[in-house]
């Protein structure tokens, strides 16, 4: 097994200009999704480490191309004591590229639990040590506290669910509350007043969202919402939401969002007995035409 | 370290009977918290292995006297992949015992995603497998259907998060709806639907809830919406619930719920210089104290 250097980086500047300064530099808002699905997975990868060294191999191939990728942690997960092992170790290859690593983590929790999970995942453990993650927002206002306290502390940044891009989504999230505004809108301006204190040089915060390309006119009235929140964007690809879908949630300078992409980008290669060379070039064309898409649509708004 | 048996029961009885049976059999519904937190903990416990050894004394005092055991994965997790290892020991340690063990990993996300979780958790994954786990609702019904079917295929419970006990629950929990519920009882009412095929000998469901103690007037309108639910009770103790706030998500035969106790009873020991064997008696005592005081607030109603 390959030695893995764990260690976050010491960051003091604000996540939202470390990722938005990441996207201009790349050129696109694209977002790799590294979601281990073993059984898909090509012929090449080394069988006793199958997780770390496919993630490698993506990693190498799109590491020029895009500022980000996000680790989904339930598929990790599924792999018990191992998989987080390859959790961490895929952390360390992604931030070993210079990418900026979302985990996407959907943890939540109340007071001191809370600030275990932020100290597990911004900035306290090395080897779980994330840019930013993913938080539901059920149990309120100060179950989020914890975690806006480590972003501000440690450069970190946050994704708040707010509409979610299952069909299911709307059971709760599009509820309407007694001041006309659904549960999602209530969260988003949630979102907007925990961010007010981290705004970054590019106008935007370190405090974001999560909203479903699947929901591009939801999309609109959330953003008008939460103007200043980086939102990541899923959705988009596998679960059928368009690049007009996804830019719904930009700013009008056309920053401020991030979409992912996961199934769409690493494992839509063709077949399993593929190269390694022909893999990395299969999964670059697929994010170059995410980022054709993307750009494309913004432009034409 | 101690060889540790990883290893999920091969168990088809509805898990609801199976906790309610652990209940009739221990006289009290009392939860035992897991929760690391290595600062406090007695001087004795093993300085390589804190969690595991201090989690080996707690369950070799009280596995004789209560039925279930809740590990807050987030204390664990907050230990990098030690503590993951750490949870999983602990995991085979309390089933070793004969305990019920509870993940509290409050997780959900988007169908194959919660699968992946419901795989991780619920009887896939042997050396992280719980007999129940708790789950947050704001993804809405889709994202809780695949943790529905691992509990019917493989005996496992739900605690789906209704009403959490912190101060700032009533943000989103207690937001008005259209037709008049709170968003707490309509997913109340979204656990009761959930849970009607699922309904044990006893007449409680294998998909719970969670209530907090420290909300009761809202305890006896969500019992009500959802009576065959077995309701998860944290908050007593430490957090302000006392045994009467508690007896509010009781049903009418004083079965039908269980209540959750951590830092009042692991931590609340003495000096960090006591012996294992002082110990074992103080949380035994912390145990019969919550216990009695239960009983007693349940005759009482």
């Amino acid at each position: 097994m390959r030695a893995v250097r764990y260690g976050p980086p010491a960051v003091t500047r604000n996540f939202a200009d470390r990722l938005t300064d990441a996207v201009l530099a790349k050129g696109n808002p694209v977002v790799v999704g590294l979601d281990p699905r073993v059984d898909q997975m090509p012929a090449f990868v080394e069988a006793e480490r199958p997780i770390a060294s496919f993630h490698e191999h993506v990693v190498a191939a799109v590491a020029p191309l895009v500022p980000a990728v996000k680790l989904q942690v339930a598929f990790y997960e599924a792999h018990g004591l191992a998989g987080m092992r390859a959790f961490a170790e895929t952390i360390a290859t992604a931030r070993e590229a210079g990418l900026i690593v979302i985990g996407d983590v959907k943890r939540n929790d109340v007071d001191s639990t809370a600030r275990a999970y932020a100290d597990a995942y911004l900035g306290r453990v090395p080897e779980l040590d994330c840019d930013a993650i993913t938080v539901s927002p059920y149990l309120g206002r100060d179950s989020l506290e914890p975690f806006v306290e480590a972003c501000a502390d440690r450069g970190r940044g946050l994704f708040v669910l707010v509409k979610t891009s299952n069909p299911g989504s709307g059971d709760i999230q599009d509820e309407r509350t007694g001041d006309g505004r659904t549960v999602a809108e209530r969260v988003a301006g949630l979102v907007d007043e925990l961010g007010a204190p981290l705004v970054g040089e590019h106008g935007y915060s370190a405090i974001g969202a999560v909203v479903g390309a699947t929901y591009p006119e939801q999309a609109v009235a959330l953003r008008a919402r939460m103007p200043r929140a980086l939102v990541l964007v899923p959705g988009y690809g596998a679960q059928g939401g368009t690049g007009a879908d996804a830019a719904a949630s930009f700013g009008a300078d056309g920053l401020g969002a991030v979409v992912n992409a996961s199934r769409s980008i690493t494992y839509a290669y063709g077949d399993r007995d593929v190269t390694a060379v022909a893999f990395a070039e299969r999964i670059r064309a697929n994010v170059t035409r995410m980022a054709d898409d993307l750009t494309g649509a913004l432009e034409s708004r």
